[in-house]
């Protein structure tokens, strides 16, 4: 459907064109883009409208420092943010950019107040990782030039955000079809949240390489939880103490593995012996326990790295080649995975 | 010794007063202050020399908004770090002020170029963890205002520096207690590097612990290497392979611990009834394996979030009550410890 009104230039409005198309002051055009809280809502909206249909951009700013990065974290979760910070940082060293950090607690959204934030500080661009802007905050940061990129554990993001993600689907496969391989045909699957993607991708890898070659799965094995200790644990103390017990549980996180051995410890079953586990993430904690975990390297170091020189790729307003890049999930197999018992 | 100038009043020097004395511009003072690098540096030395004779003083920037805590690590040494992060964001947060985050890569001098950033940004205040300013640094950082607070977790902190640490020495003393109640006589020590102070007085309480019983310490047990996993596998192989084998191991660190956890498992010994195993830290994953760790809980969140107050306080220009400040160390006992067993 084509607008009867020419279509904008990119960058082409400026703040006296959309004061006078809204009929308001300068100065009110720039509190509504600087996110300040002093104008009437209504105002504020056909402001906001204008803007939008004008595609407003604030010229890119050139700071005299080397700048900021904002890295938005949904929670800390153990050594799983930490993997993240390190690839961040290790961009950004080396470039003196700053990295500020944030999180919003086990929340999804970030607040308006933090937007508000980043607007009057203008950083290089902003990091989100297990969370998302809406709509109406992402263009707040895209008329002030500031970039988002994702660091998308997840899979959840929306196309319009460039982001970064690792194949959950195939480390799914890769893990499940290792299991089959050694011989394993009862294998149980702790998934994370049925509403996370990345763990209903992961799952639908499990099934896969189980269609490839034709085992059948007992839905009765295939479980959800929170991707920390406590979900294996209770999930791996209910699968063991079963008659049919499986005989190798893929975990979707290796927090859930840790919390599987610990059950498997308590029912004073060995591992690998009487129960293989594979875990997801490649934490470093994985290599430190005995038995050392086999688990799926999601290279989160690797995909904070990649987000970020994206980010700053932006920032230089340079365009990416591709806004959504997965990096490769590969299978690290240790001392916790071996042929099943004989029956 | 009495200066033969009058002594200057806190802050009464200008940047007019300084040039004037040196016989420079006030704006060669100013990129003295600012951190610059276009001075030369004899002029550079004469005008530092003055700000400090003078005690000059920028005064504390009141910003727009909450305004910025730098936090500096020596390095991101796995949980560790991110229980220290948590403690500040805990205080950050909820103040909306935002946590710019650094580390050397291993070093323990922050760079120059670091200091200049600081001081071009002007944050609330800066928060170090395993690492320390020279004195130039910190002069150059109070002369513009910005507080500095030590996370001391190895108790290397200057006095000059307020500091929030644990007492390390009660905590070797706990431990060591610990597992001479339980009847063991021939106890290990695998502690941090011989140069980091925290290792000297948790082996100092170690001994003291041992010196109440008037139990003898075979020199032979106390072993030094770094704080993480594979320090305290190597050493574990070492002490598990004498004959006349420890029946304890008290490690310096829960990563440490972890290391032996792995020894013992691969020379065929069970923990607790061959060998009782302590930790330091009480970082989350100690509660996660099998066996659960006992060891002694570093306050690092406590620690840190104290830190914090202490320099939002100081931020805001008031005085400190104490300027050191030890949190309490607890030895917290899990499954990892048990009599020795019958010879």
């Amino acid at each position: 459907m084509a607008e009867k009104r020419p279509p904008a230039v990119l960058g082409s409005a400026t703040i006296a064109t959309i004061a006078r198309e809204v009929g308001v002051s300068s100065a009110t055009v720039s509190k509504v883009l600087n996110g300040r809280s002093d104008v009437a809502a209504g105002t504020r909206a056909r402001v906001e409208a204008s803007l939008e249909r004008n595609r407003y951009r604030r010229r890119a700013r050139r700071s005299s420092g080397a700048g900021q990065v904002d890295l938005m974290f949904h929670e800390f979760g153990s050594d799983w943010a930490l993997e993240i910070i390190r690839g961040v940082e290790a961009v950004c060293t080396p470039r003196e950019v700053n990295v500020v950090l944030s999180q919003l607690g086990g929340g999804r959204r970030p607040p308006q107040s933090w937007v508000d934030s980043v607007i009057a500080r203008r950083p290089l661009g902003v990091l989100l990782v297990m969370c998302n802007l809406t709509d109406q905050q992402r263009q707040q940061l895209r008329r002030q030039s500031i970039p988002v990129v994702v660091i998308d554990t997840d899979s959840a993001s929306v196309a319009s955000v460039p982001a970064v993600g690792s194949n959950n689907w195939n480390g799914g496969l890769l893990a499940t079809r290792h299991l089959l391989e050694l011989g394993h045909r009862r294998i149980a699957m702790i998934s994370g949240p049925r509403d996370v993607l990345c763990a209903r991708a992961r799952t639908a890898g499990f099934r896969c390489a189980h269609e490839e070659l034709g085992v059948p799965i007992d839905a009765e094995l295939i479980r959800h939880g929170n991707f920390h200790v406590d979900a294996g644990y209770t999930h791996g103390i209910e699968l063991l103490s079963r008659p049919d017990r499986p005989t190798a549980i893929f975990a979707g996180s290796d927090l859930q593995a840790l919390g599987v051995l610990r059950a498997a410890r308590q029912l004073g079953l060995d591992v690998p012996d009487d129960l293989s586990v594979v875990g997801y993430d490649n934490l470093p904690v994985s290599a430190w326990i005995g038995p050392a975990l086999t688990t799926v390297n999601q290279p989160l170091r690797d995909m904070a790295g990649t987000a970020t020189r994206m980010l700053l790729d932006l920032a230089r307003g340079n365009a990416l080649p591709t806004s959504r890049i997965d990096l490769v999930a590969e299978l690290v197999i240790r001392e916790s995975t071996a042929s099943p018992p004989r029956p």
